[in-house]
């Protein structure tokens, strides 16, 4: 059995390592396919992979991760359908799905059924396969947003590779997948990206940054994040992120409100279940939230 | 030399541990205050303080340290005010400063001199004094917001107190104190707040939840903070904190104009310029950033 790997990042870099130290795949080959040559060079010197090879050597593998920016993905797309075999399954670690969706329709046609896209809910602020790790995804979610078209076969196995490395799968639509990580992963980031830009951009930045301590460095270290990445990342999911916005301006508006009236059993009590809603989430313990289907 | 510490929690408690780990002051006796008899009794035990005594030992002591939360100082103030030796120093520890100056004024009347403003820039989500801990000020700024009528032999024995907790002291006037705190620390508790308590209202709150991930649980950390404490420190600073909250509103608006726009290019630009901003900071390399005066 042959995996090939397109992007040898943190993310591909980690599911390589991840594949191997589970040994799910036996003597599977894990072949490293990225445009930096210096990328695949340091994958093999760190032995991530196996081999480095061309597009071409995309008609010798079983099963294909693309794990490239999502911007990329399209381009990706293009570039392997003319090695792809019928059998081979493609699957992705996109931040946002139903753009990628769309690209993959556009570039498969009616191959389409050969692509199951997916999206592993792990990160690390470095990126590169100097910080790939084998534990990366261990009891982490990856959301897998199977379309009409992919066989119960396919889905299952690419919910195999990534069980394999120690993640645990889900299934959601990918409309439901975009709205959910435009609420609780791409708000924060574009909240966090506002306001050190915003506070760095004052005339008296240095005074502010001086007196900044833990709170802030928490809040804001999704700041530190890729600027391209989370580029693409909102643009690909505008719509879903918008709304977002909206809402959350309007909860801004409602604090507005009940500073300006100095309600502060208003304020407290939004406070109150903000704490009570993270504790519990902490302790794992999630039954007492509102459970309709989203 | 005798030390009264009224409000035996995190900060007292902690203020208590550090000057006598500092052994600046000797042989001084540490007297606890505290309408909490149980706070009173857990702080001798742990061996916090030497004493615990009622509102008449202030007239036994030679400095005053007022750690209790912001909204209670008033109270405080009045009640120490017929036992106050005229020698006397009071500070106290609270996260605003020009409500508290205001209140002291009305409470101290002609004795203000003797009050020295001052909050230290640290703390814990865990508070109580079983949270004390004699390194919470190590290499963490205190700001001193002295008045015109402090002497500065007050300003002086109030600074030493805080260097011998270990901790850095600048000095600011309240006004540039409370506009600074209102950007890096009380605008991004209220951000905190808002999307936690927003997002945990919703009909599908437990799925969001479920997909939260370590961003999420970074930038929501603060949410963890006392709603009390927040109502107060929110209310007492409105007004600094609803300009804060206008120029956030316009950067959002911003933000939502260039993904209207697909404008990646200004996102980006925002973006690169936050996390440059913020790894610099981190860097402790400051000499980049705006300087003017505040």
């Amino acid at each position: 059995m042959k995996i090939g790997i397109i992007g040898i990042g943190l993310i591909g870099g980690s599911f390589a390592l991840a594949l191997r130290r589970g040994r799910a795949l036996g003597d599977a080959r894990l072949i490293g396919i990225d445009r930096d040559v210096g990328a695949l060079d340091a994958a093999q010197a760190l032995g991530v992979i196996d081999e480095c090879a061309s597009f071409a050597a995309v008609s010798t593998c079983d099963a294909l991760m693309i794990a490239v920016p999502v911007r990329q993905i399209p381009a990706v797309l293009a570039e392997i359908l003319p090695h792809l075999r019928s059998e081979t399954v493609v699957t992705d670690a996109g931040s946002t799905k139903q753009d990628v969706i769309v690209a993959a329709r556009l570039a498969f046609g009616g191959r389409i059924a050969q692509f199951v896209p997916g999206h592993p809910i792990a990160g690390r602020e470095r990126a590169g396969v100097a910080a790939a790790d084998a534990g990366l995804f261990d009891g982490k979610h990856v959301v897998l947003t199977p379309i009409p078209e992919n066989t119960a076969q396919s889905v299952e196995r690419v919910r195999s590779l990534w069980q394999g490395c120690g993640a645990r799968v889900v299934e959601m639509l990918a409309e439901t997948h975009d709205a959910v990580f435009a609420a609780v992963s791409h708000l924060p980031h574009l909240l966090a990206f506002a306001l050190v830009d915003e506070l760095a951009s004052r005339p008296n930045a240095k005074t502010l940054f001086s007196f900044a301590a833990s709170g802030f460095r928490d809040f804001t270290r999704i700041a530190g994040s890729s600027p391209e990445m989370w580029r693409d990342i909102t643009l690909n999911n505008r719509d879903a992120l918008l709304r977002e916005l909206d809402t959350y301006e309007a909860q801004l508006s409602k604090l507005k409100r009940a500073l300006l009236a100095r309600d502060g059993d208003a304020l407290e009590k939004l406070m109150a279940r903000a704490r009570h809603a993270r504790d519990q989430w902490m302790a794992g313990e999630l039954d007492g939230f509102p459970d309709e289907a989203t």
